[in-house]
């Protein structure tokens, strides 16, 4: 399908005359240039939401292949479909990049189970070892429960905590935006273990990252430090850790008896999979836009981030579709290995080094599939304003917010090299009711927002793909 | 809880003095003196999202009374736990304002079954009689189908038409915004019935409005024309529609057995329910928020519209907790029969005629309980500035778009008087997947996206009530 419309020459062109009306001529490289014709925003928007092309990508990638952790046999089925889905798209120079990835199994055995408070022996609490934690003892590991709210009561109350488990219980803040509430309490997550051991407690739980009070426990990585012992890790649900906070309130004693057994098993080969379409006149110059491949092993992932890829590759397919082949080369690369270890985005800044010069912008998808708000952005102030014209369109249905912030993980080894990097911003208000969960599941993704999510990016990819000049680098 | 701040006087004379740096004075009714100081934004945020008082609300609210259509016991109950609420919420002056409204009962038939073609024979499908419609004959209606697209189609094949089922099936429109595609398909439903009878129909059936494709039907208003027959009218869910053009589609004759008996019973004596945090300084000026009581008589009405009444409600109740009674007057007012008739909004304004001139602004939430974007509004160019600056604070959660549009069904009386009317304008995409529908119900509303509703519309609210000087009316 092709749409009818001016050049892009005759586009800059209108863009440079209409600046001039009144006012002394600006250079190509103003935002001006890079505000998409409204036809070709209107052909994206239209096409996406009439075809639902994302939907189709994310149901197949999520019954394929519903867990993909790295090393797994799930993540080997996940970039074997990656690879034809973005051949049936279309996409050109398709092909698997390689990096090694560690590989870490959940086990069969998770439980905590409760030994005191007497008249709750025996029940079941809802728990996810944490990524990368190592295994209880098999006969289970005993012991009773100290709760602190953070690092700093956790040093005060060393005295008590040696021999005991360790709960770090301070909820998410609900005042703050969902994702600056989950940057200030996942480090009882990531850390607690560490935090917890040197203070001499034999394990560590940590209440669920989540805005939801509910029995669905939320996994996610965690590391050791040398020198520190290596305790079992893992997370309780939010009403779980809510529990025993009310036991602990009322002066009860709580033990809990834990058995877990995952394990670290040796790094695997695995893969990059990326697809292109070519730029029509500057070929070499590379606009990067990509979600993460891997999942945790529960669930499917869905939002995290299967949508992601998929927005991405429908992105470049609409555009292929609707004969938008820009100027410059859409490079779409689906991540490995993001959730533990970021192998993947290394591998790719290292193998690409040589060219890093002429990359020109790398977008991620990797917060969810809700309705677009915008995007966040490292850019610099020349290239945000350029950023802000290119996304003007979106402002139809909301999603013309760029932001400072963060590009995303497997992206962000590119920075450095002054890549401008843009992140992908949808609605927070949901997405940590299901982050690194067993109901991270396709249920849980609305099409057409999903749908407006691939518009965005496909309208700002095009935009900067195609714009006479290129976007501003970082310094 | 009484929040530290600094006086209003102190902070209008603040803003103007940030006016004056560099600038000439600005008279006290510019915009800046819209703008609510930080710390009273911030105490609405955080309590609001802290307390969660909004879903306890509506919770009480669709468990107490779940339907509520107008005229109807459901509809009473309502009206009693809203005095009650209002009341405990701390309230002046709650009182009911008498309306009379229309009674309109679904009947305890309905069904629409297959007749042809013969393999599908004796299957049901989804349906839900549109609010107004007269029933069938009590033994049915049977007749063969014919499929329109547009009212001009339903004129063009008029001929086909006589002693057959109209069904209008033109889709909402995927490529546009939600309710601009509600607006585009909803006369299908409101006339429907009027415009098939015209051209020698038996009955009128339309496409449910919704974009999502289920066995859901929506249901919906409908009326008749003095003059033109009234045939009876119903909705099928857009999967049953589906099926019948795709049977049409392959040249099949498809017939339809078709039962409903709803009725028109005696209007009915009702209430609009008002509540009251009385202004500090000019009592006399008043600020109407509300949304409106009564529902469609399946699911809970949960997003259509409790959400908007108690989104309302809590948001005096927030500032009244947290001791900032404004100057002016807050009155919160739960309209009823705004489905079917709007007898209430037409009743506030008659009763409130002499008021109408100290109607600074009035705010209507009645388009679901998702994440706030902003407000719509029908303010002159003065006061479109002044929203603007009060709902400056909003941008922390994306919520401070001010776009033009309407204000609400129940509040537009008032349009003609000069009050400035402002609609709560939530994210939009899933609205109209279970509108008028018996998915509407309480776990279809996101806790956090409801808060953050009432965060908005009580600042907002407050902004306006506080301000030095009163609003621009319309002209």
């Amino acid at each position: 399908m092709k749409i009818r419309r001016s050049t892009s020459a005759a586009v800059a062109a209108t863009a440079l005359l209409a600046s001039c009306a009144g006012a002394p001529p600006e250079p190509l490289s103003a935002p001006t240039a890079f505000v998409p014709p409204a036809d070709v925003a209107d052909a994206i928007r239209v096409h996406a939401l009439r075809t639902g092309g994302t939907w189709r990508l994310l149901e197949e990638l999520c019954t394929t292949a519903p867990t993909r952790l790295s090393g797994s046999p799930g993540a080997e089925r996940a970039v074997a479909w990656s690879v034809e889905a973005m051949r049936a798209a279309g996409l050109e120079n398709v092909r698997l990049e390689p990096c090694t990835v560690p590989y870490w199994e959940r086990g069969d055995v998770g439980e905590v189970v409760v030994v005191e408070p007497a008249e709750a022996r025996g029940e079941r609490l809802a728990m996810l070892a944490l990524g990368g934690s190592v295994a209880t003892p098999s006969d289970g590991l005993e012991a009773d429960v100290v709760l602190v709210q953070s690092f700093a009561e956790l040093s005060e109350r060393a005295d008590e905590v040696r021999g005991k488990l360790v709960l770090h219980g301070r909820p998410m803040d609900p005042t703050v935006s969902p994702f600056e509430a989950y940057g200030g309490a996942v480090a009882q997550r990531s850390r607690g273990a560490v935090e917890a051991a040197r203070a001499g407690a034999v394990g560590s739980l940590c209440r669920s990252l989540s805005l939801a009070t509910d029995d669905v426990p939320h996994t996610g990585g965690m590391r050791y430090d040398d020198g520190v012992p290596r305790i079992p890790s893992a997370a309780l649900s939010t009403l779980a850790t809510d529990r025993i906070a009310g036991w602990l309130a009322e002066g009860r004693r709580v033990r809990l008896a834990w058995r877990q057994n995952p394990r670290w098993r040796e790094p695997v080969p695995s893969f990059n999979v990326v697809g292109e379409l070519v730029g029509r006149e500057q070929p070499e110059e590379i606009i990067v836009l990509g979600g993460h491949l891997d999942s945790w092993d529960v669930g499917q992932g869905a939002h995290d981030d299967a949508a992601g890829c998929v927005q991405t590759l429908e992105a470049v397919r609409l555009l292929k579709e609707l004969e938008l082949r820009p100027r410059r080369t859409l490079r779409v690369v689906f991540f490995m290995n993001e959730e533990n270890g970021l192998a993947g985005g290394r591998a790719y800044r290292e193998q690409h080094a040589d060219e890093m010069g002429q990359h020109v912008l790398a977008i991620e998808s990797d917060r969810g599939a809700y309705t677009p708000r915008g995007f966040t952005t490292n850019a610099n102030a020349a290239a945000l304003s350029a950023l802000r014209a290119a996304v003007a369109p979106l402002a139809a249905f909301g999603a013309d917010r760029v932001l400072p912030g963060g590009g995303g993980a497997d992206i962000s080894p590119m920075g450095p090299d002054g890549v401008v990097l843009v992140g992908y911003l949808p609605d927070p208000q949901r997405y940590f009711d299901l982050h690194h969960t067993a109901a991270d599941t396709l249920d849980r993704v609305h099409p057409r927002e999903l749908e407006l999510g691939t518009v965005a990016i496909a309208t700002l990819a095009w935009a900067v793909a195609e714009a006479p000049s290129a976007l501003p680098r970082n310094p």
